[in-house]
């Protein structure tokens, strides 16, 4: 067994709120593996919109705009949303893990020792994983990988054979396996036209290598500024972001001026734009919001074009192990946008906010 | 074969517009049947809503109160709804029809003479029915039941053999089968709870027997002064319409402040309070909004409850299929809040649109 210290370097979260309420800790207790949890050396964590909405108590519906942070007012829902209580603080946040597993306290977990992984963020209930309604989420309801070490439960842990760096397999568990499971909730199939929002981040590039794998025919809509970026993540078409007529730009782009589905995580005021711009029976997608949650809907459209919407967040355990597939067969490849050290990670969620990196943003201990 | 009129009294939609638009002919042709179609002789026809709002032009977006006319702007949404194109006029509407048939086209359809049957409203590219894209309904882009005669595709007809009435039996076609794409869009099984909107019109009714029979726990909300007609319906609880604690009021009933379901053809303000009584994974199924069908859509809700919308308008033949087996196994009974002669049509239509009524009001030549 490697020779664990005692105390660590940590980004804490102290409260809700905005980036002063994460502390920079540099004698913080290395948590110690609990039944069948087993320790991680953190070697690099993914970020994720989720470590600023939890920040500014977004999840709460009297906050509707996660980068200020500002006033917050956990109501029953957002305290039911993840696990049925409140975000506890102190909090380690980060829930994209990758590293090495370097203790266990159960010896029947001893063969993970060593192993390179990758953590599933859902905190389930596992004598019952399919129960979506016994959940909590790394980071959120037990402290994630924003550290040198953390702990996990070993039924969450997925050991991955690749090429990829630590840092690059450290995007893929939080916004690759939120595109799948938005995907496979809106039963995303071959030959479907999918319209895909935010393009240019961490969810945005997964939908696009994850469509694409299932045969779909992607619309990737970004800032021109980034399409060069977004290119690499070979999506079948590009548009602007939030073209004034989106019906005549799908139009030119694709020959035609409708979609079988819209993968959303921008909502806004452009979401009116993105429900008319679906076929009959077309799907709509989504896994956030971060353009503003509060939307008009014309509830005729929905019914009269036989639409389905469908929300993903709590995701069944079979997707990871899916996800862990797709890394092995080079099937999906990341776009790092930049890495940055632990201390400078005020720095990082800054430029995460700012939306001008294309791809994911990777925390190093 | 009957001895068949040149022409018939007919109520005839003129334009879109208020209730002036309807003008009674007591001279109109009788339809001819060509290639499949067959010629029905009408015993009743079942007024919906659909009649209001093709009316009024409601199906365009310019248009929010259907009860109005007023005025409207058929833009190419609307135009795309039914089938391609607007309303033609003259038009005479009614899609819920039983009637015999009392003459065919096509020899291979002679077997229907003189059978009692009810109408598929859907007008379907019957060399592809699956396809949801070429459809018109009944009385809408093809003239309907609000005649002495109307002429119909054969493979829209069924025969039915029940007890039931005829005006009984002119309740189905629409309002029933309405309900059982709604309860199977939302994949409706036993043990689910289901809250029903709107309870007390032709569609809820239906809801509330359909969502029964399929083993879900009911409960129907609508107006006290109505709650004991549509106990008739069997509902498992009973809820005044839109009560302001929701959740209190469904712990109250039920035991339980949340529901798996909500079927829903009301919109309006009250769509946000609906949409939070679901719990995690609930479904809301929708196929209309006479309550005002512009509502605020929290995404958040949506994606963090892994909540599924859907919308349900075009209906694939096999529900059809299926209400006829409900009918002949009397498992649904229809109830009939008033029958009007086609001369007072306006009167009837006018007790529809003030809601005054519980169950199906129903018009007879």
């Amino acid at each position: 067994m490697t020779d664990i210290p005692k105390t660590m370097r940590a980004m804490v979260l102290k409260r809700h709120g905005d980036m002063d309420a994460l502390e920079y800790e540099t004698d913080w207790p290395v948590p110690v593996p609990q039944g069948r949890e087993v320790l991680i050396k953190v070697a690099a964590t993914g970020m994720n919109n989720t470590d600023v909405n939890t920040r500014a108590g977004w999840y709460s519906k009297s906050v509707t705009d996660a980068t200020t942070g500002g006033a917050y007012d956990l109501d029953a829902k957002a305290d039911n949303t993840w696990g049925g209580a409140g975000v506890q603080f102190p909090r380690i946040q980060g829930a994209d893990v990758c590293g090495h597993v370097v203790a266990t306290a159960d010896p029947q977990d001893a063969h993970l020792i060593g192993k390179r992984v990758i953590t599933d963020n859902w905190l389930r209930d596992w004598d019952d994983p399919l129960n979506m309604h016994q959940t909590g989420y790394f980071g959120s309801e037990a402290d994630g990988g924003y550290a040198e070490y953390c702990k996990i439960d070993a039924r969450n842990v997925h050991a991955v054979q690749s090429d990829l760096t630590d840092v690059e397999l450290a995007t893929f568990s939080c916004s690759y396996s939120t595109a799948e499971g938005m995907l496979a909730r809106a039963n995303v199939a071959e030959g479907d036209c999918v319209l895909i929002t935010g393009a240019s981040g961490g969810v945005g590039g997964a939908l696009i290598q994850l469509a694409n794998r299932r045969g779909a025919v992607t619309i990737a809509m970004a800032s021109e500024s980034k399409h060069a970026e977004v290119a690499k993540m070979n999506p079948a078409h590009l548009l602007t972001r939030g073209p004034e007529d989106l019906k005549t730009a799908l139009k030119d782009a694709t020959g035609k001026d409708s979609v079988d589905v819209v993968a959303d995580i921008v909502a806004g005021p452009y979401f009116g734009t993105l429900i008319d711009a679906l076929d009959r029976g077309g799907r709509y997608t989504t896994s956030g919001a971060i353009a503003g949650p509060i939307v008009d809907l014309d509830v005729r459209t929905l019914y009269l074009m036989d639409l389905t919407f469908t929300g993903s967040t709590v995701i069944p355990p079979q997707i990871m192990t899916d996800l862990i597939g797709y890394i092995e067969r080079d099937e999906v490849k990341p776009i790092v946008a930049g890495t940055y050290a632990l201390q400078d990670f005020k720095t990082g969620q800054q430029a995460f906010i700012d939306k001008t990196h294309t791809g994911n943003i990777v925390v190093v201990p």
